[in-house]
């Protein structure tokens, strides 16, 4: 089918791209190039050397692949273009990645947020609103998270995919069974957005039919696929600093460099996680598996396992001998927590996943220790505060 | 107490800062104006003639009113201006009016739409983002809508205010009690962004202790308030037109002009309503009634009646001698619902409802017939579609 990838020279939507170039699809990604921007905002570079956009597509076809097209556009902000854009390319379906994706960015600063939400809410939209102009029947394939459901519910209660069953008891003694979406509760700026995604797929969905597939996904972590490492041009890039980096890479590579790992609070924080080679496969299951017309907004867990932040940094310590350091948490979020989560959906897809094992945690720390004179240790630390509190505990470490 | 009225010069904005600055408190109104530049490009005007700002302005103090101020900044698209305004106001509460507030306006093109969701979720967040940048206590009364709840609910179930206890059951036969926002349900993209606009309030006031009592309030019927009488230039705005007329003003003024009533569909809708004299009392009364710090959003139902639209039409219609038409319906919305509404919080507050009376009704009608003149018929009909389906039955009418 014709798939238009937004955000397709992105951590997760340039490996999704080659995949459904390999497995057959007609692929365009649709990118801004924001994040490489953001780095150049920042004074960062991704660990890994990343070639150009045009020079993966070359390396790409090099490689044997189907040719990929690329459209600079922003979402959020050309919608005229956009609409232009489906109106001749006709696609099947978008793969929606086009958003800023990082929690401590969105937290920098009161500029950060506002990015966040502008460029979040109104790429969303300007899709969902092309679509219904353009009159086409085209399937939203949504990278959304796991942070939609907060992290602070009830101890031993699962998290179901998007959909929570309540009984609701009226004043009368009666009660009725509903199906709702499952109430929001995000821990950033970023996070809210995704929240607000989600209203605007259900809106969008029950106006105007739209065939939408929310993937609620964990912490993506590994870097290449068996794609992306045919060619030194088609790398994907890797994330350590405390803005973009997420918690288990930034492990791997502060012991590939011998940095003592940056354990936020106790560790007691349990999060989802997916290898960024179940990610890809993930989407594309979702992509080949649409909703029916007429039916909701469909809302998969994208993830494998659950994992405590205090555990993931004791295993990758026995692995390569790294130290641990406790240090205070920017984050405004619950001491600990547990996470029981439903991802029956892609399993009955076919989904198998591929779990933390030594041989793939092995293989990040050495692509971190191929580049490790890349890295600038000065970026390592995570200065973005959620709250004055936190920023006050940050500038005098305990 | 100091007090920013944003949107300070629209409908409801407007009652409301003469309100407050008749009791004491000390007023800035801040608008961009832009329910006036919509008029204008639509080719429409307000019923009753308006005076500028700074003439109704002048004639509030001649008519012995404290002196309100006037600040014209555009809070969605200035977030510096609006930071420095705070800084240097140091409110105790901001009223925020400032969202483009009517439903089939947001559905008339994607660009309305998109107009909707941009001006409203960015000047909803610019304005949380800005409160937390300066450092300061500021309540935010923030005007919601009935419409979040939607209008499709369980037969007989009482809508409560913002809260929904449910119990939740788990695979393993237990169950746990929440009180959950309740399950958002918008019926346009107008009524999409105050579902947003909830769960930006809900994260801020979570993350940052932000104080907001949230209206989520009725249709709005009446015009003046006593003191908008009190000199022609301080007249309150009186839409009539498809676009911002809602359905009693309509009626009431359909009925001044001999225009047959306009009942779209079966008329089976019910629909919660204030009148602008306890809305305006209703803004007053949650303001000095503020949330404690650590309080959750405080939401109120800000109505005090319920009705069906046909009901409305008869109840017009005996008073007046006017006839009924029965129209294909524009909207997407369920044909028929009850509406049952907890609204305790305002009357335990001391509210005391002005009920639909045929004195009342009958100062509408007069308002209409002095003004009949002014009305431009052609504007009458509402002529945006929900969908494609709806847009093709409105070009040719049953």
């Amino acid at each position: 089918m014709k798939v238009l990838v937004l955000g397709g020279d992105g951590f997760c939507g340039w490996p999704c791209a080659t995949n459904l170039a390999d497995v057959g699809h007609d692929v365009v990604i649709v990118d801004n190039l924001s994040r490489r921007k953001i780095d150049i905002d920042l004074g960062v570079e991704s660990l890994t050397p990343i070639a150009t956009v045009r020079d993966r597509l070359t390396a790409w076809e090099q490689v044997g692949g189907a040719p990929i097209r690329f459209e600079h556009l922003d979402i959020a902000k050309d919608y005229e273009r956009l609409l232009e854009l489906l109106r001749q390319e006709k696609p099947d379906a978008v793969v929606h990645f086009a958003e800023q994706r990082a929690a401590p960015y969105s937290m920098k600063s009161s500029g950060t947020k506002r990015y966040t939400v502008d460029n979040n809410v109104n790429g969303t939209h300007n899709l969902l609103a092309a679509i219904v102009e353009s009159g086409q029947d085209i399937h939203i394939v949504h990278l959304g998270t796991m942070g939609v459901y907060g992290y602070g519910s009830h101890r031993g209660a699962t998290i179901p995919e998007g959909y929570l069953t309540v009984e609701v008891p009226q004043p009368d003694g009666s009660r009725f069974t509903e199906k709702i979406l499952h109430p929001a509760n995000p821990g950033s700026v970023y996070h809210m957005t995704k929240t607000l995604d989600q209203l605007l797929f259900f809106y969008y969905n029950k106006n105007d039919n739209i065939r939408i597939t929310d993937l609620h996904q964990g912490i993506v972590w590994g870097t290449n696929t068996a794609l992306t490492e045919k060619d030194p041009r088609l790398t994907n890039r890797f994330d350590y600093d405390g803005d973009y980096g997420t918690v288990l890479n930034r492990f791997l590579m502060q012991a590939a460099i011998g940095y003592p790992l940056t354990v936020h609070g106790t560790g007691g924080q349990t999060r989802a996680f997916i290898h960024i080679r179940d990610s890809v496969r993930c989407v594309q299951l979702a992509l080949e598996n649409p909703p029916s017309h007429g039916e909701r907004v469909k809302i998969f867990n994208q993830m494998t396992e659950s994992h405590r932040v205090a555990d993931l940094a004791e295993k990758v310590a026995a692995l390569t001998g790294a130290q641990i350091n406790y240090l205070s948490n920017p984050r405004n979020e619950a001491v600990e927590n547990d996470l029981i989560v439903d991802n029956r959906c892609f399993i009955e897809l076919g989904l198998s996943p591929t779990t933390l094992d030594d041989g793939l945690l092995t293989e990040v720390v050495d692509v971190a220790r191929r580049w490790a004179d890349r890295c600038d240790r000065s970026r390592i630390p995570c200065l973005s505060a959620w709250t004055r509190r936190q920023a006050a505990a940050l500038a005098s470490p305990a």
